[in-house]
């Protein structure tokens, strides 16, 4: 049974105008604006188009459902979410590959013994709010209901202000037993986000295990003043020290095996070209091989900071926005759909997913499907169509045995 | 003769709530933005209230004549626009002080034997399209009108745009030799940006020289990619080439005797917690006692930026937004104004103002008022009101004696 190719450039088109970006290129799409609400829409509209039912439920993740809802079903689906100017692939090309794949179920008249459902899981890249994967880790308790309604994105607006809007009761955020005493495995594909597939010459892959991750924000806290006023000597300039910790992130991070460190995103307040600014915001993302390793490399930096901050005069405050340890998804599961595939290739990642918060709670298991550039979270990240066909004939091909 | 506090304390008031910045703190009230729209009005409504008439020219300064305009008049004032979450008194006590000056006049019954006029220079921190001076540089002829019609702000919106919002027509943008050609003499009184004046013990001084100073842009370009799967190695991140870049400019400042270098303002693209940048920008302000200083200052940091780039892996572009050389204002002029003042301090500065970009065309000078902190381009920008009082006072003598 082979998959039709205009079903999934039809598929593909309509969510493709959602969310993008001109200003940065690619897509801004974000947990609960407009243009993840658009999407939300999007997707209820086609699964409910292939006969599947759509709800929410308490965290603003959604759920399509073949037949009665759970329990021990098998789940898949991903994200729908983007970092900013991120690609068309990470998180979409799950969601769309899992309807599909359905599809191909049903054209096969495929009975599933168990229940099948697919799930969009909200604001997986934490660009909004600061916490990644925060539908999956609130519906697992792995993130406080209340820290959660506390949570503000960059204009002010609250978490629970941000759900209402996606008609979500924000008294209901929080761990949700009876959601997750319905999966009996999840499979999530997502685009691949490095270049091990182009070397092992796979369109499709199985992942292993993905690094420990964590996100701090470091505030550098000094004195705003005029730029050409205020002589070097009288300065508190908090932008130096925010300086010389990213400096230092890197040789730090070079000194862990295996470890990343990145400042991607900084902040200053007030942000005026002729002043000096009061506050600056760095934005810290640190990984590693194992929990010991990133908190290793965070104290170092955040030690270093707090000299570097002292001799400008400045503060330092440290926030932790998240944090999770090292995921290693059930080895046998992973076995057995590298087995169904012919053999296909296990890979680690450095990438976090909705996959790694579920799988300390349920069989979880992840596919990839090839990106020929290894670029992710950038508009160059792509994958071939040919290879996102082969992803949704090897998901269908997985959800046929797992709920046979 | 002295002034009322209640008139003083009227009209600052109602102006006091007009662009307050809750986020940041402070004022952000931006060239032709909402905040500085409703600040003209209520200027124009003032000026209009005391018999003034009240006009725009080409570039979006306005003017208030009492009497008919020109030639050969004594004009007064500043400017109403703020830098992000800026102080209360930087622009605005220079036009308050001009208006309650004329009230002062009035009430004296002084009869001037030449023209008189308030105005209200533009867009003076450059903090929306990135020309510090804007009004009175596209007025005198400095910058280009061509230049200025390609400017944009953060959301892309464009000076022409901005302007026409203002009733400006954007095709008469540039050199105003009829508005130029009215000016005999130029005062504009300003809170002072230093701690000068406190140990001086003096409520009012009168300035000397402005340092030389430019802007500058400088775009780290790199490529973005995913933090979490892109090993170190495999990285061409343009922030560690921005942060060596920020933490060299305090370094390479240092060595030149007077010279100030500040970023306050950074902008990584696309600004994600877990991406690596693509590109970023770091907003260079350098001053220095001369050109030339500047210059070596900017040379050298530009050498080191580009160095630090390389060896990264990224390339950078700069772009210069402004410059202009050491202003000294008015020798002769400036002897007479603090002589009739009773002898007070004759102050340089390190900041920019109008009266130093129309210095080089009519004569100019500048009144200070006490800054009890020394804070400025921040909330914490404070004068008191008895000095504040006598600044008025001390104008209102000024405009007196020039337009006898």
């Amino acid at each position: 049974m082979t998959l039709r190719l205009d079903a999934y450039r039809s598929l593909w088109r309509d969510q493709a105008e959602l969310g993008r970006d001109p200003r940065r290129g690619g897509y801004s799409r974000h947990g609960f604006d407009d243009a993840d609400l658009a999407l939300r829409e999007w997707f209820a509209a086609e699964a409910e188009a292939r006969g599947l039912v759509v709800e929410p439920d308490r965290n603003g993740n959604l759920w399509a459902w073949f037949g009665a809802p759970g329990p021990d079903a098998v789940v898949t689906g991903s994200h729908l979410d983007s970092v900013p100017g991120g690609g068309a692939f990470d998180g979409p090309l799950g969601v769309l590959s899992a309807l599909l794949a359905l599809d191909v179920l049903e054209a096969r008249r495929f009975q599933p013994r168990r229940p099948l459902a697919v799930v969009v899981f909200a604001e997986e890249e934490g660009s909004r709010f600061g916490v990644p994967c925060l539908g999956s880790r609130l519906l697992t308790g792995e993130f406080d209901a209340d820290a959660a309604r506390r949570l503000t994105d960059s204009d002010g607006v609250s978490l629970p202000e941000a759900v209402h809007r996606a008609g979500v009761d924000p008294a209901g955020l929080g761990a949700d037993k009876q959601a997750l005493g319905r999966i009996g495995v999840f499979v999530e594909l997502h685009v691949e986000q490095g270049r091990a597939m182009i070397d092992l010459d796979a369109p499709v892959a199985v992942a292993s295990t993905i690094l420990a991750h964590g996100r701090w924000r470091l505030t550098f806290h000094g004195e705003g003043n005029h730029a050409g006023s205020t002589a070097l000597d009288d300065r508190r300039d908090p932008m130096l020290p925010a300086a010389h910790t990213v400096a230092a992130a890197r040789r730090v991070a070079g000194k862990v095996t295996g470890a990343r460190a990145t400042v991607g995103r900084v902040e200053a307040n007030p942000g005026g070209t002729n002043v000096i600014a009061s506050t600056v915001d760095v934005w810290l993302d640190a990984r590693a091989p194992s929990s010991p390793d990133v908190r290793t490399l965070v104290d170092e930096l955040v030690g270093h900071a707090e000299h570097v901050a002292h001799a400008e005069g400045c503060r330092l405050t440290v926030h932790e926005e998240s944090f999770g340890g090292r995921v290693v998804l059930d080895p046998a599961l992973r076995t057995r759909l590298a087995g169904w595939l012919g053999g296909v290739p296990v890979l680690p990642t450095g990438a976090g997913h909705d996959a790694g918060i579920l799988a300390a709670h349920v069989p979880s298991a992840m596919l990839f499907v090839r990106n020929p550039t290894g670029v992710s979270h950038a508009p160059g990240e792509h994958a071939e169509e040919d290879d996102c066909l082969a992803g949704i004939d090897a998901l269908a091909a997985v959800l046929e045995h797992l709920a046979l």
